[in-house]
């Protein structure tokens, strides 16, 4: 049986993956006067007096909503909001069994981005933090940008910002793997989507200088317009590619000393590789099937090798990073998630892996390390206070 | 301690009171694979490609959104989405405990009409079924008529049919008690809102034939306008009243059968009781203070009382309803809930009392008994399916 087959009869057998549990006794008519009328009026009456009480009594501290309108579910692309729920209830799973965290898997039946803003305003009383998921490009760069602002509690993209924070945690030991600074690398990033962009800023916040983004009309040039196809592209542009770079991914890679691509499968030569500076590092993200296979990569040189994989070694994936994200976030009753905090989660994610096991073949943390979400939590809250966005 | 000082205490200790659990297992590489990537593509790409497999796949067949604007919660009125969120969570609660259904509590953020069936109906896609709760009227109706005609799965709005369920189970029971013939009886129901209609409309459907709507402006007669203040009153001054009574509460009750109170505390006397026909029934439903107390109302010659409090006899409340219609509903996928379901409820709830237990004190089923909800359920589910709106 593949694993799609048992994925199959994993899903039916249960009828999808989460449930509700009540967390207080029902067995008697004085719990019932307790949990609901009339005892209940009283936490309604608090609340209603002072609205942070809401905190105090309901499960909003702990419970975020994971919002996906659909349109971009893993590689499977505008599949509609039903079909998403698989994913999100997964998400749900993950972020209960590794962060403690309640999530509600919502999918949305709209793709309009002002309605989508909207209808997760309208959400957000009864949730302490909202995660994004699975939407599409470029609408969903407005639709964080907005709900950051607009929204007092924190607003997360996974697909930007927790894919960012893990390549950034990887590429932080694969530095200290093959001994270069992240300052002097000549940094290639192919794919200038959602994930793209939000690796490119958190490597420029922690110190990266020298990026060069290519996309499907090659690396992106500011002073040339035919390679910036929407706002993303021109504001990346901005503080990217300084050389003014022209041409397509194998002229970017020429001399590399990063890779890193989250685009798609087999985009990438050994020969594109071998043309990289010594001790190249490759993090090759497209999933399932990387942009090159590990094996092939080595064979042209490469030093370091990552991907979304867990049949090879270093296995990056953003499960490292949610769960402690959002908890840390939520600990700390964060009004924002800044790039601060998602540098202190990367650094926290590179430090997570012991120095004396830190290898060429081990820059990254298990997926299931139950250590990791706890370690990034407290990074995560420690930068909340720093910047001011705690508010306990 | 008060059951207010024990509420707040309870709430506070467990922070509200729901959790997600998973319900399939997350201990390892292989675990991790079939609940998310790569293995959860596949339950994505089959309901991608058949919308109906979301029942089979995802938990939506057991799912269902607990709604409210928090615009008119328990007695306490227009408290806010936050202050509202304790009794959606109470709900939640009852839910699960009752009907094995997972209920999401979503208080939402606006109290427009127009937007709240916008938002419900993006809401859709992730839930089996969708209860309303504390809506104020009129807005109620709009929202729950629109929403039942637009969405292909059930919608319920408790506050109406919940409450309209259980009186006439408890009225069925309460006339066998005293042998009156419903369609013979004389039935005052005080408050023509979102209860006082669904009621009435829920009675006539039974074969009551002689009701009168009495609300703030006196007995409402279809050939006095005064008393007509909203399209609800218009609508049930059609069938109601046919005597085209003029008057005030009192007047409505002298020589009636029936006394339904879903109203105000205290609006009832002894004396008003004592100017019923003989061997009166009298369901005070005021929360959590009746309309008369039942040492009153038998003082003033009431053969049955019935309210909505656990300490006097005949405790009537919709717990009794709730989780066994939406168990019937979600069970065989209805894509409504119908007049006849919510009949079969109320006939499924007087007969859940055995005859050789029925007395004047014993109307109604204990509201934690936990046999209930299956006889409810279903009840209802043969009804969807005899009403063609059962889809399994």
């Amino acid at each position: 049986m593949t694993v799609f087959d048992k994925s199959i009869e994993l899903h039916r057998k249960h009828r999808g993956k989460i449930a509700i549990t009540g967390k207080t006794p029902l067995a008697n008519q004085e719990d019932l006067s307790l949990i609901y009328t009339p005892g209940v009026a009283e936490p309604c009456r608090r609340i209603a007096e002072n609205e942070d009480d809401v905190y105090l009594y309901t499960s909003k501290g702990s419970m975020i909503a994971v919002i996906s309108d659909g349109s971009a579910v893993l590689g499977l692309g505008d599949i509609g909001p039903k079909a998403a729920i698989p994913v999100m209830e997964g998400k749900a799973v993950l972020f209960k069994t590794l962060g403690n965290i309640d999530a509600i898997p919502i999918c949305l039946d709209t793709q309009d981005t002002e309605e989508l803003i909207k209808t997760i305003k309208y959400l957000a009383p009864s949730f302490g933090g909202i995660n994004l998921e699975d939407i599409a490009a470029p609408r969903c760069f407005e639709i964080e940008a907005r709900l950051k602002k607009e929204l007092d509690i924190p607003v997360f993209h996974d697909d930007q910002h927790g894919t960012a924070v893990c390549v950034v945690g990887g590429l932080i030991n694969a530095h200290k793997v093959v001994s270069k600074d992240m300052a002097e690398s000549s940094i290639v990033i192919n794919g200038a989507g959602a994930a793209g962009i939000a690796i490119a800023r958190l490597l420029l916040a922690y110190g990266a200088r020298h990026i060069t983004m290519v996309d499907i009309k090659g690396i992106v040039n500011r002073d040339n317009p035919e390679t910036m196809l929407n706002k993303g592209h021109e504001d990346i542009a901005k503080d990217t590619n300084h050389g003014k770079k022209n041409g397509n991914l194998a002229d970017a890679m020429k001399g590399a000393d990063v890779f890193i691509g989250v685009s798609r499968p087999g985009l990438v030569t050994k020969e594109m590789v071998a043309s990289m500076n010594e001790k190249a590092i490759v993090l090759a993200m497209a999933n399932p099937t990387p942009e090159i296979f590990p094996d092939e990569a080595i064979e042209g040189g490469a030093a370091v090798v990552g991907t979304g994989r867990p049949d090879f070694p270093n296995m990056i994936n953003n499960i490292s990073a949610f769960p402690g994200i959002l908890r840390g976030a939520l600990e700390v009753r964060a009004s924002d998630i800044n790039s601060e905090m998602n540098l202190a989660a990367s650094i926290a994610l590179a430090n997570a892996v012991p120095a004396d096991k830190l290898s060429a073949t081990n820059i990254f943390p298990e997926p299931l390390d139950m250590t990791v979400p706890d370690i990034v939590a407290k990074a995560v809250s420690d930068a909340a206070r720093k910047t001011g966005v705690a508010r306990i």
